[in-house]
């Protein structure tokens, strides 16, 4: 039977930052993820190794890195290819996060690789990764549907997934990256993968563009999956995938979560003092849609 | 198995416009009723017998019937006693819904009645409606939480279900009147009563309040529901239940079920038609949650 417990991992200092109009300094950044771990977030996404040109909003991720407690949080980074990676090594990165799009024209576009070729790269990251007892999970992006691509086949996202558990990835991401989803497609494929997989390897990732955010993390939950990415105060997205705004708020989530009974082990009422403080850093970020009710119900 | 088919009601000219502080006039609460039943809407509550005293919003609702044209849409009223039914009857209603509570608290507090009580009530009605060839749904308010008793039993809302069908209700509405149940809860109770009773006679009410309104809505498909209310633009409340606000709106419940491969026979960039409407009488309505996204969509 599956368990009572699930693991929330928050990817708003990462995915969230990565795409709101505002680039903090580090000190911004850190406080955002001192506010996090307080509310007793168990899994943070700190920052990612890319291009500071490319992605400011990344800047100084190897400094944040420096800059963190040893705190109870597990702490994560993106890193987009082997130099990522290497430079992950060297600040001491307890887990990084490989990205692959089930879709090849999404994976194209974003990296400028097939699947295949993207899958192949992945290899070489849990390989050295493997000779140094790192931690690597794997995103499946793109799992459900892809803006140029339309939907994916169930069958290319067992494919990938196989491929990267047998490379050695420590977990899988199954990521709704443009939030396009629906509940019933969510059951069915998590189902497919469960029966395929264990599912205490697997993980979901949703946007909440078309406001089934929750929906799909119930169907999700039905189909086995306790662990599940979320993004305080609903901050993020997706630069390069059209269409992709605002990941699940982490507020929309925990709620949910508790009140079906799950233990997040995340204290809500510090939970909304985290998710205001991604409102005052961004000025963008909306806190969810549930957090005019949440505020007068868990903070009486 | 279960119909691809689902069937829309939407409450807003009711549940939506008693629950918001603007009064409009006859012509503006046939507007919107139009604009519905011109998306395809299948089934409209259109108002209420109540005292214009105490509920002035729905004043005059015989006056609107009169205005209605022959259309494609079932309308239904919303009837407190006897004493409404009969006007009801008077102004050739073809629909007609009680509410009964299934807290004992709720329910006297609403009607000063015990549920009890308040079933006896509905009995003389539907026994009336027998001789009279009417058809008469009633709702189980507060099915799953009270804001004065907590959680209620499900033994609590098989009983009444069981009472008001034997009695003849031509349908039962099972509605979170204050948006406090979650999915888990929904997928249990609407279990149990389709393996009790036929899942043709039952639908079901949900709230947005905590966000998980859609959540809900699919945990209900989930159990084999096929019939929902919803409020066009998320009007709604209720004026005596606390914390209770925001009818799940009918834009994202008919898009979700769409993109699911559900038929609900709505045309939705005319839903949207009747979503600015309804925002433009009210001012206070939402418009959903996925509608900037659906505007995208739909109307390109």
């Amino acid at each position: 039977m599956a368990s009572n417990k699930v693991t929330i991992n928050d990817v708003g200092p990462r995915d969230g930052l990565q795409n709101q109009p505002k680039v903090l300094n580090l000190e911004q950044r850190l406080s955002l993820i001192l506010a996090l771990e307080a509310a007793g977030v168990p899994e943070i996404e700190v920052g990612a190794f890319v291009s500071p040109k490319a992605v400011p909003a990344m800047a100084g991720t190897a400094d944040l890195f420096a800059m963190l407690p040893k705190g109870s949080a597990r702490y994560s980074a993106l890193i987009p290819n082997m130099k990522g990676f290497e430079l992950a090594l060297e600040a001491n990165v307890p887990l990084t996060s490989l990205v692959i799009a089930a879709s090849n024209t999404m994976n194209e576009k974003n990296i400028r690789m097939t699947t295949q070729q993207s899958v192949n790269v992945s290899r070489d990251v849990l390989s050295l990764a493997k000779s140094k007892r790192a931690n690597v999970q794997a995103y499946v992006a793109t799992a459900w549907a892809c803006p140029f691509e339309g939907k994916i086949a169930p069958d290319e996202v067992y494919r990938v997934t196989e491929q990267l558990i047998e490379a050695g990835a420590s977990g899988i991401v199954i990521a709704d990256t443009i939030g396009a989803a629906n509940p019933a497609q969510v059951q069915s494929l998590m189902g497919g993968l469960v029966s395929r997989f264990d599912s205490d390897i697997l993980s979901c990732h949703f946007h909440d563009t078309r406001a089934m955010g929750l929906a799909n993390t119930y169907a999700a939950i039905e189909a086995g999956i306790r662990k599940f990415d979320a993004s305080i105060a609903g901050l993020g997205g997706c630069p390069f995938a059209p269409g992709a705004s605002g990941n699940v708020a982490t507020e929309d989530v925990v709620m949910m979560l508790e009140q079906m009974g799950f233990d997040t082990g995340i204290n809500i009422p510090l939970l909304l003092k985290a998710s205001n403080v991604a409102i005052a850093l961004t000025g963008t970020a909306t806190g969810g849609k549930a957090k005019s009710w949440m505020e007068k119900y868990y903070n009486n």
